[in-house]
């Protein structure tokens, strides 16, 4: 039994693991954006799991949601970054508001919990995964923001890996292509129907994250059929 | 002669290429986020220049800038995206307004300019040429914010030419490694003493943005000995 925290788990990707670890008998701060949709996690799943309501764009947000996860279960094991949101079509249409929540959702988010996670636990033996997308290894026409965010996020994430060489806090970027759920409500450029299930994308992401004792997964693509 | 639009024209590449095009015979309308740096520019350069004082990370405030630029020089021949800046150091170090303002002024610019430009003059035979960095093409350790939003340039750009393919507008992403200018004041993990000079830099561009009939620059890296 450990403790785990996982981002975005209200829906999708986030919301398949955090049933799938729940049902290995470990405990899950679940931090989100929609109170509504934690509470009803909440209620089917009990006290193995934490409800948060946070934006983790605002970085004195974070900081307190995850004062909050570790006054509730201490360092956790690992910490699932799932959180993101998307919306495309032609750069010339996009609107403000729709390329400003791109941004902050799935890069400044990023970046903060990456920071918080390093200031707290940079020198335990735990794993920080973040979800990225197939969007991160390629452009993508009527996906240029959302790619820039992703590319941004790898980034990072890379030279995070290269800072931290030699510390035990492991580092685990996921790139799943689309993934069948509400990420995609909205969307009329891609027909999801054909994505991978969530909770079969989240089986992956267990193993993956599993330790061994002599290496780890430092990267995983996931594609679909 | 033909107009053009620096941004980050204030210092380092974008005012060491202003010189280089006014000596050139061309005009140029310099944006920048200091007004004082402009108007001494603009005293030394005379009316061949137009000094406009934008906060490039306000998508309306571009627009207006815009406006601006094209009501006095019309549709530009090129648009260089110089402007942007860094704060370094270990990531959990870093503080947010050092983290926000390196988001904002190099990531955040780089769309809502990119976006202007493609609703302004999508369908025109020009360039929109982008100066990323060598922290756009590895990670780098003591760099992780900086490199987050140079990758995210790159995605956003890559996507972009997916979208564009085949209209007369050409992207041209230029990576340069170390500058010697004033982007390194109060930075002291580097020695900038041994950094490219700017005007070098510029020259390279000048010859690299220059249009042939049959043929064009997508991508040019500038290293250093």
């Amino acid at each position: 039994m450990a403790t785990m925290i996982v981002t975005g788990a209200g829906s999708g990707l986030g919301k398949a693991l955090t049933h799938r670890l729940v049902a290995d008998g470990h405990r899950v701060a679940m931090m989100g954006r929609s109170p509504e949709k934690l509470s009803a996690l909440a209620e089917s799943l009990g006290d193995r799991v934490l409800p948060i309501s946070v934006d983790l764009s605002d970085p004195q947000a974070v900081h307190q949601a995850f004062d909050y996860a570790e006054a509730w279960g201490g360092a956790p094991q690992w910490v699932v970054h799932c959180a993101g949101l998307g919306h495309f079509g032609a750069l010339s249409g996009q609107g403000d508001d729709a390329i400003q929540s791109m941004l902050t959702s799935n890069l400044h988010s990023t970046i903060w919990v990456g920071r918080e996670v390093v200031r707290r636990w940079g020198h335990h033996e735990m794993v920080l995964a973040n979800v990225l997308s197939s969007a991160a290894q390629a452009g993508k026409a009527h996906e240029a923001v959302y790619c820039a965010t992703k590319w941004g996020m790898r980034g990072f994430l890379e030279s995070m890996r290269a800072e931290l060489k030699g510390q035990p806090l492991r580092l685990v970027n996921l790139y799943p292509s689309g993934i069948r759920s509400a990420f995609w409500a909205g969307s009329d450029h891609v027909d999801s129907s054909g994505f991978m299930a969530p909770e079969e994308a989240a089986e992956y992401l267990v193993d993956a994250l599993s330790a061994k004792s002599s290496c780890y997964v430092t990267e995983m693509s996931i594609g679909r059929y």
